[in-house]
């Protein structure tokens, strides 16, 4: 079976299922507020210091003068603590409605005898989970056994029963397999999957409509001269589903869409493969944005691959984003998780990007909406993150930490 | 002289005064959010755990089971990240006003001729610097000699002139002393002042309105049985200037007004002063609520030890602090300072505070206003915070650092 058998979808993907996805949505979720902050806008609209790109690529180069406004997509704010729960609900209600062959309530009836199930242990965890519980549908969420018991007893809150599993790929799929044979529950995967996409683009249908009504209204802000709309997007990119849907929410509005990954060991799967033609299967990092640790799967790389759906993707180091994510929780007061700044980091350090904004917007600058999608970290990751490297080093020759103080699984699900 | 002759002031110190100063300050001043969290609402509505009061005064109690709907005036959102704006905004137009004798154009000229000056380390001095940048007026703020670079980096980023000092009351006043005979500069102190107490007061004038407007406009919103007014606000209170602001603004409104501390130390001292009946002068706590380890001065206890002003006053432990404030940043995606979190801390933990609110709200329960006064923290101090007991007395034994990581210096204003 082809993943499009697997998982049928009665709707094109397109921009205007993404408007029918969102009104399915909307009562389920928050309608979560876009921020401006002038520091952060200007910071990004200065040339960087030449110091500070020494040991880079681009050592000895001339720091990009781009002019740059910032409009934040706090989905941090979200239900759940992050975006996932627009795909979770979507799909769900998606699943009704096909069950039901359009009768929601019938369909309802069938799915809250069968069940829900997935394996990740996170935000889509928990975001499937309370999507489960608003429709008394059962919810079974398979997670390795060696899961941060936090993440654990957030899944358990929510009503689902945890199905533990050892920590690779495989034994999860059979847990799943087990799962799915006892009790006819639907797989519902964590991000490849069009009701999946499709729910997760409605976040880029609000960011749009807000950040142009700030501009209308609030004309004490800097923003692209004479421009009333947004430029550009950036989203984090892990598995891709995020980003796939974001970009197909915004075909035919002139807005250019942007992906931003970690390039720690590798984490910049989705780039490396655009760039060679292959979708890259296989990804193994620690890095700290452990929400974008997967690689991209069949559907999203179908969007993810096309220049007019995703215009570019850019990736930063691991410093990059511990010092945007500074910069986010010190500055803007907003607390995130690390993989919500790749896109900041990717604007303010990443001169490639830099550079192709200054020769794009010209004088007149760009407004660019920046996901910010998901706040789900702990004091402890954060001291983790930020304890100095000497420490660190200490503790990895211990062999007791990963990157981010934990012991991760290679492609868990974010 | 006596401190009412030392600073006159040309107005009564009641709500109308308040309403005034709002219209003065409001083009200078961020309007803060009011959020709500449905989380931390629940949570105060619950009783504690009966294992959660041993050790405590409330061992072997029934818990109190009080109703509370929370609204949070976000402050860290403010410029320079706290409340202390509003101060010094109001401060330096009055002080304008008063040499203009009501002309504020003529009062500004005398008043850039001369500068102010002030003794903080914290958010007062950037505050003040920021007011004073904005119209033009030299600033010279007296900080400690062992200040935090970035406490002394955010101050100078304001073109403020940093004059440094030994780190005592003493020491540093006669530093303000000599700046003042070089100058002509006039002294704006951190909170015991009037223009400062009245400034601080326009924050509870939102408060009221945005909790109000929340209330009759999100029907889901879980509030108090019948009611669209606030019941309480509950506020930090370190040297008292915004504590007293609050209690002044809310005087006729109906609206109780308590005031919360943090016991370590003896940093209750505002709560042990009203119960003896005479102000505690001296306070020497090195609790982590750094901003409130100031004692009452001469004019916040006027108002302070007034029931009719301040129904109440109630301290938290180290560990209530550090609880609230996990919650805020993990729960509520807030980045907050530990001082800003005292009153959610009072509110969640302390039993004489939850057993009054049951008492006099009943069954109805009651809407209860929040002050988060400020966010100005690092990831290192939220690291040092929330680092193992184990490790800090480690560094406690070698004399490294106070309760928070630093080595600070008794009575610094905030």
């Amino acid at each position: 079976m082809s993943p499009a058998d697997q998982y049928p979808h009665i709707y094109p993907l397109t921009r205007p299922s993404v408007l029918a996805a969102h009104a399915l949505v909307k009562p389920h979720i928050h309608h979560t507020p876009v921020l401006t902050n002038t520091t952060l806008s200007t910071l990004a609209s200065t040339p960087q210091n030449k110091e500070a790109l020494k040991g880079t690529q681009w050592e000895g180069q001339e720091p990009a003068k781009p002019k740059i406004s910032l409009f934040f997509k706090c989905e941090n704010l979200q239900r759940i603590g992050a975006f996932k729960v627009r795909g979770a609900f979507h799909a769900v209600i998606q699943l009704a409605d096909r069950e039901g062959e359009g009768d929601r309530e019938k369909g309802l009836e069938v799915v809250r005898g069968r069940g829900v199930v997935t394996h990740s242990s996170g935000n889509h965890a928990q975001a499937l989970a309370l999507a489960a519980r608003t429709f008394s549908i059962p919810a079974h969420i398979v997670m390795p056994s060696i899961s941060t018991p936090s993440k654990i007893a957030g899944t358990q809150a929510q009503g689902a029963t945890i199905h533990f599993s050892g920590s690779t790929s495989q034994e999860r799929e059979a847990v799943v397999d087990k799962v799915i044979k006892e009790t006819g529950a639907t797989l519902i995967p964590p991000y490849d999957h069009p009701d999946i996409i499709i729910g997760q683009g409605t976040m880029a249908v609000e960011l749009q409509a807000q950040a142009e009504a700030l501009i209308r209204e609030d004309k004490a802000l800097s923003v692209a001269e004479g421009k009333e709309e947004l430029d550009a997007v950036i989203a984090p990119c892990g598995g891709g589903g995020m980003l796939s849907g974001v970009s197909i929410a915004l075909q035919g509005t002139g807005i250019k869409v942007f992906g931003a990954e970690p390039s720690f060991q590798g984490g910049d799967d989705a780039r490396r493969g655009v760039e060679a033609g292959k979708r890259i299967e296989s990804v193994k990092t620690l890095t700290i944005a452990d929400g974008l640790r997967t690689p991209l799967g069949y559907w999203t790389w179908k969007f993810i691959s096309k220049k007019d759906y995703v215009a570019g993707l850019y990736s930063v180091t691991e410093q990059n984003i511990k010092d945007a994510m500074r910069l986010v929780l010190e500055r803007m007061k907003c607390f995130v998780e690390p993989s919500a700044v790749v896109g900041l980091a990717t604007i303010l350090y990443n001169e490639d990007f830099r550079r192709m904004v200054e020769r794009e917007a010209g004088n007149k600058g760009w407004n660019i909406g920046v996901v910010f999608s998901g706040g789900n970290t702990t004091v402890e990751a954060i001291s983790q993150i930020f304890k100095p490297e000497s420490e660190v080093e200490a503790q990895r020759e211990e062999g007791v930490v990963g990157r981010d103080g934990k012991k991760e699984v290679e492609n868990v699900a974010a």
